[in-house]
């Protein structure tokens, strides 16, 4: 964790203990501090599994793995490892997510295809073996502990701890879910991002279980965006233990599916907002709303061009209602647009109609919603019915600061 | 012009005047500032034209005009305005480009589709049209002017004027070739970019003198990025006097093609770079040279990916030979790529060989080209013969501070 904590940050909610899994934390100490960088999650026999990951064609070793063994569908066990990423390590890196997971599967005498390993951190440097295994060693001796100490365990950058809970009923039965999350630098998810875990007491069939993950992903942690560098590890994975006792949710027909995949994806839109509230440098929270797109992911496309656009991110940053780079942003795009159909609107207060400055147009509103910390910016194409909603945070001094001297 | 001079500015060059182009300055005060910002070239009868535009679906009046207008091929006047650039205003902005045509068109007695105009500037304010008229008319009123004064009228954020040079020779006959460009924030062309003008008295037939500009703009303009923020107005226009009296080119069959084309493209990636190194906020020049990769489109589009990368550019920034990031940036590009034939130089050191940390690895020279003003980055697909260089700057507190206050 670094020592400043973001302006942005939200405190830690109150989530429930999980039926089934078990969490510990160890001290590996990849790097040169005196933390726990090494998390476990014990997961019970039965525990479903999906997972989604970042499509880099430099992934590491773990992303190739988890995708690999995740079609099986079923986990026994989760290891996240914070101080190195173990990307770009080619067959040593191979070597040592390998070692991990004989160590785990003797352990909990499971098969290796239920084991699922993530590492995030530095590039390019070999996941020490020697640190991993004795790291694993102190886990499985340690005393359980909560989603806070989980959540901080998994954070390199990251200024807080993020989490988020929901839960649902199936039927009769309440279920419960609850995520934690890591992420602050390179986020900008195609398919998936950073490193995030899901779990659940319901039960859920794997395949129900990924295609809900799918859908919540594609409308929440493919939204954000912080500054359009995609992780070589990005991840995130749902584990439903089945120990609420519900009847299984196998399909969209089963009762209870679409108030379970509704709970999903309010954890992972939480969880999504908090990594970009931890965005590194971040001091403003920026929800952009696109309408009138000729598709939903069209809206999507013009949403992260504005999203990612230096210019509307220092602009927010210099609380400068400078709307003509928003038109700039949607330009560049490649997405269908008519200049003369596009409309702008900060905080409500529509700069912009039908590719007109507003004649009667009052800056003094959209002044002082810009020196908030929540910015609001609409922008409606004129063309179709397609919309998106994506989040992202400004560009500040502070994000500079930070990358300019962090493997250093 | 800004106020504090870019410290990878280059000194203006000598260049000769071209017969057959005029230029004059005036002041048309597009805003509150005592400097010449109408910029007009007037250009011999049976001038060659020929051009490339931004492909924002956002575009100005004048560039949509300008692209219609270049395919008849001929030029009497250029005009430029700075200070506003009169996109996103909606058939305002229109009338105001119709009337600055209508007045030239008077005073050379030439065709409507032979005057060209650019603006530069603020996006979203209408041009004024009484400004724009009697800058024209105490343009028309003025004395010629030399290079460097048309190239300081253009600039905005610019805190240097840009101009290229060259000659060739066709036959006998020695051609003389002049640009001046501008140009330094939302600079990421994909067809063209910026405002850049190149001025020749070769005779060239403006079919082949559109086919020679687009070969140039390909693998100069569209290989350099400051911020990959893409303008509304972007264009980059060659002009060609035919005054030397060579034997006209109008093909590459034509004696002497191969030399002015060649001379064409070395104004062009002087003009390029010279944007680059006045890259707001710009303290560092890189180099991106991709190889081995599976085609010279695919090798552009993985060394913009690095060029553009937020991380990248920030540890060039720190001067940290954070090599890890620039696997990351080939990993999102979404091209071919294999982690682990990967190599990655900085300075000519190679850090990474075949997708594993080079065992020898020595930082100390790499340490110490970092510290340098030029950085070079190469990187080695190992796939095909793909190859593509790519220019651009680091990303610094410069950056944000120049651009969190800009409009106001």
């Amino acid at each position: 964790m670094q020592t400043t904590r973001s302006p942005l940050a939200r405190p830690f909610p109150d989530m429930p203990a999980i039926a089934g899994v078990s969490l510990r934390v160890a001290r590996a100490r990849y790097k040169q501090w005196d933390r726990c960088d090494l998390t476990f999650a014990e997961l019970a026999e039965g525990t479903a599994a999906a997972g989604v990951f970042t499509q880099s064609a430099c992934a590491s070793s773990e992303v190739e793995l988890g995708r690999e063994a995740v079609k099986q569908g079923r986990a026994r066990a989760l290891i996240v490892n914070a101080g190195n990423s173990n990307a770009f390590t080619g067959w040593r890196g191979r070597a040592a997510v390998d070692a991990i997971r004989a160590q785990v599967c003797a352990a909990l005498a499971c098969g290796v295809d239920e084991v699922f390993v993530s590492s995030t951190g530095v590039i390019g440097v070999p996941l020490p073996i020697d640190k991993a295994e004795a790291g694993i060693a102190a886990a499985l001796q340690a005393e359980p502990c909560g989603w806070e100490d989980a959540a901080n365990a998994i954070g390199t950058t990251d200024t807080f701890p993020k989490g988020a809970g929901a839960s649902a009923m199936i039927g009769d039965t309440r279920v419960e879910l609850a995520g934690i999350i890591k992420g602050s630098g390179m986020i900008a998810p195609d398919m998936a991002t950073m490193l995030g875990y899901i779990f659940t007491d319901a039960d859920v069939a794997p395949a129900f279980l990924q295609e809900a993950l799918e859908r919540a992903n594609a409308a929440t942690f493919s939204c954000i965006t912080v500054d359009g560098d995609t992780s070589t590890s990005d991840t995130v994975m749902a584990f439903a233990t089945g120990k609420a006792g519900n009847a299984r949710i196998d399909s969209w027909d089963s009762p209870g599916a679409d108030a379970f995949a509704a709970a999903l994806a309010d954890v992972c839109r939480n969880l999504a907002q908090l990594v970009v509230r931890d965005g590194e440098g971040a001091v403003k929270f920026i929800t952009i709303r696109v309408s009138g797109a000729a598709s939903d992911a069209s809206a999507r496309t013009v949403g992260l061009s504005i999203a990612n656009s230096p210019l509307v991110k220092t602009a927010i940053a210099g609380e400068d209602a400078n709307w003509g780079r928003v038109v700039m942003a949607v330009g560049k795009a490649g997405e269908p647009a008519d200049r003369d159909r596009l409309s702008i609107a900060f905080g409500g207060v529509w700069a912009a109609r039908d590719g007109l400055p507003v004649d009667d147009y009052d800056e003094a509103p959209v002044a002082a919603h810009l020196k908030g910390e929540d910015i609001d910016i609409a922008v409606d194409l004129g063309l179709g019915d397609g919309r998106a909603t994506v989040w992202t945070c400004d560009l500040t001094h502070g994000y500079i600061a930070i990358n300019a001297d962090y493997r250093s």
